[in-house]
């Protein structure tokens, strides 16, 4: 990376826009925070004095405790919105709502929406930071980030690997943004799962479609699977959850495909026995768990790189 | 003001009690405040170590929101409670409540209920502040406040200015404590809307009812358009939405009647189309940002004083 | 106590692992942080940059503001996520909420949950503290603690004294932490309710169980009426709240029967004309508000004392 390079970002609402250069050094920054989650005294002042509101028009509680948690371990004043008791049941447009928070000058506003672009929307009205947290069936950038963190700690490098990603690519705004960034940093990525998950045109995002898991599977460096909504059981996209187990979910004998330490993930919160089965989530290869210590890291370094990092940090 | 005032309020339950000196000295500290608010470090230590909670039996995002960021700005502890989750649901009366709360010593209970008078019930049984953050359609002093610092800020002055508040006046707490407060002020204040919406005796208050919205804005050097509940859609108090949006909607040739100079002004959200078109809303004279902009910094002062300013602060 | 005694308990799961030394020594400590409560600044540095979650499966605004009361003044970061919002709602175990909930760091977990034993579960997969809240009728230890705290601030000891629980019995997670704690502490607690609401083995924990709230009454030190779950209002177990009222309900004539100088206590919510006459609540015997504020020194102490008080704390 060219010793030039500097974090231009103020929003960070996919991993669409991000340079190879951008994601390296999210990822360094993310691993040089790592270590204030297991100080006795989890907290840096980096971010003290900085309001950043948590504007989550979709229920979630992971990725919300997630950025609150990195928020506040860098000093930060965390405010929490959620769909059902905000405005938008008054009928306010989104734009009003963000044009109405902006004018409580926040410094970012973290947000979630079901429509893809909401975001991106909102970022051309308002001068504060936005970081999508998951746009519909858009991206889910810092989910992305902070699988490729994931792989990056346990493999040392992501250029040449195979990424295996198993499930409903359809509705997956995490295999969008994941397929997004480990092609731009040089992986491979196959994907696998019922024909009626696999969206036309996934291909162009740079995956490679496979015609059945096991063949997903085959060599790979890291088994993904995704989550299957459960209230999508009376989906006529997929028979059931117990047919879907057994073509798609993965266990010991299908992972036996992969190479023999290749990581396994997921995004959570897992669906034991349907997408994933507990020998293998719980088993030595599963590195779900870090996934999701890596997250509040990623976020910790999104927040502190779109206010500008060294430039605008509050440590004395 | 004469030099020996000092502002003697625990409480701050309505426009009603306060004087014109307590507003003025309320304004003139919020004006000092806003500063805060766009500093790169939001953070004064002033309310250090005070416990705040907003106690909300009604919804609300934006109040709720404005006074966590101020008091969080002012570096309080604060805590939210809303009704859903309180202890209301089981049964318990409001006073109880309000003596719990007590035992855990807040300093300041910011306080949200669909019944007038609540916030004064509880002031005879706690010693800690309350804060009105509107009772049923009775008071709402810091929107009131906050539309005088707008107004206040944009013009000048308030005595001797023209105010225009337009729709539904009935179940308004916004349009009550704006009528005591710029009539306290020395303004005028002109009211318009369906029949129905005027509440006999409102001219009490001060308030001059208009025959028309024409004649109310005539002249105006402020012109207010209140929210319409869309829950009241299919209220028998107006026909409908379009049918009030044609004849009480602010739109540019309304407001063309007005001074040339006059602010738009709105408590939010607004109802696009309904009772203020995009234009106006958005237009050149509004000023409805700055009223939300001004909300954190009027916040801020309420918290500050009525737990005695200067003489009570934490500021080293 | 012996001088070389140190708390050792990581985890609060109940009365029911703590020794009377241990009993003792939170409320020593508890009374040592009463203090802080009453201060201008509400604030000590000695948990600064904790992590604390609260998880609460079931809804409450009391304890679980308590507990984030008492944490804020130890300067903890705190973080809420509530059952309906949390993954359990997406079909996660019990056990991976935990787990991720680990994988983010916090020092301590407040967990409350409808199943008994649901923190004893979890706290063989995490290496958070935990400290229960309440777990369904098994045990609510830190509300046993602040009835302990109370009865000893006001009457200086608690061997030999006689404690009458009344009411609900059954379903009571309080009265289970106040059995078990009072009589480690050389008490003897009587108990009485309609005989459906008395749960068989109880004796077990230590109660002696009377024919009659009189009996229960007669000469006790302290009375304490239990909550009736007004939602059980068309359980068979009681043929009505009047009924209820009129045979269980603490009044001034039934208070005749104990020591002149007995306590009047009360978990809350008081659900006023039932389980207790407004006279009692609120009259000079009453130290229901005192058991609300010691609810939160007794929080503190917990807090404190399970990340290993001294040793642990940020006191600069």
């Amino acid at each position: 990376m060219d010793t030039e390079y500097f974090f231009k970002h103020r929003h960070i609402l996919g991993i669409e826009q991000l340079s190879q250069d951008d994601i390296y050094h999210i990822l360094r920054t993310a691993l040089s925070f790592k270590e204030i989650s297991t100080r006795s005294i989890k907290k840096v002042p980096t971010l003290r004095g900085k309001t950043i509101i948590n504007l989550f028009f979709e229920p979630s509680t992971r990725t919300r405790l997630s950025f609150e948690i990195a928020a506040k371990r860098m000093s930060a004043d965390t405010f929490n919105i959620s769909a059902s008791t905000s405005s938008a049941t008054k009928g306010e447009t989104l734009i009003d709502t963000a044009k109405n928070l902006e004018a409580m000058h926040p410094d970012i506003i973290i947000m979630r929406h079901a429509f893809s672009g909401a975001p991106e929307l909102l970022k051309n009205h308002i001068d504060a930071s936005i970081i999508n947290a998951g746009d519909g069936t858009h991206e889910h950038p810092s989910q992305g980030l902070l699988d490729m963190l994931t792989v990056l700690e346990h493999k040392g490098k992501i250029e040449g690997l195979n990424i295996a990603i198993i499930g409903d690519i359809l509705h997956s705004r995490v295999a969008r943004s994941d397929i997004r960034g480990f092609t731009k940093l040089g992986a491979t990525v196959r994907i696998a799962g019922p024909a009626t998950f696999i969206p036309p045109g996934i291909e162009e995002l740079g995956a490679n479609i496979c015609t059945s898991v096991a063949e997903a599977v085959d060599g790979a460096d890291v088994v993904m699977a995704l989550r299957i909504q459960r209230e999508r059981q009376n989906d006529p996209l997929i028979p059931s959850l117990r047919e879907y187990a057994s073509f798609f979910g993965i266990n010991r004998k299908l992972l036996e495909n992969a190479k023999t330490d290749a990581l396994v993930m997921h995004p959570g919160p897992i669906n034991r026995g349907v997408e994933m089965n507990p020998d293998v989530a719980d088993g030595p290869q599963s590195v779900i768990l870090d996934q999701v210590s890596n997250g509040v890291a990623v976020r910790m370094a999104l927040l502190y790189l779109v206010l500008g990092g060294e430039k605008n940090s509050n440590d004395d």
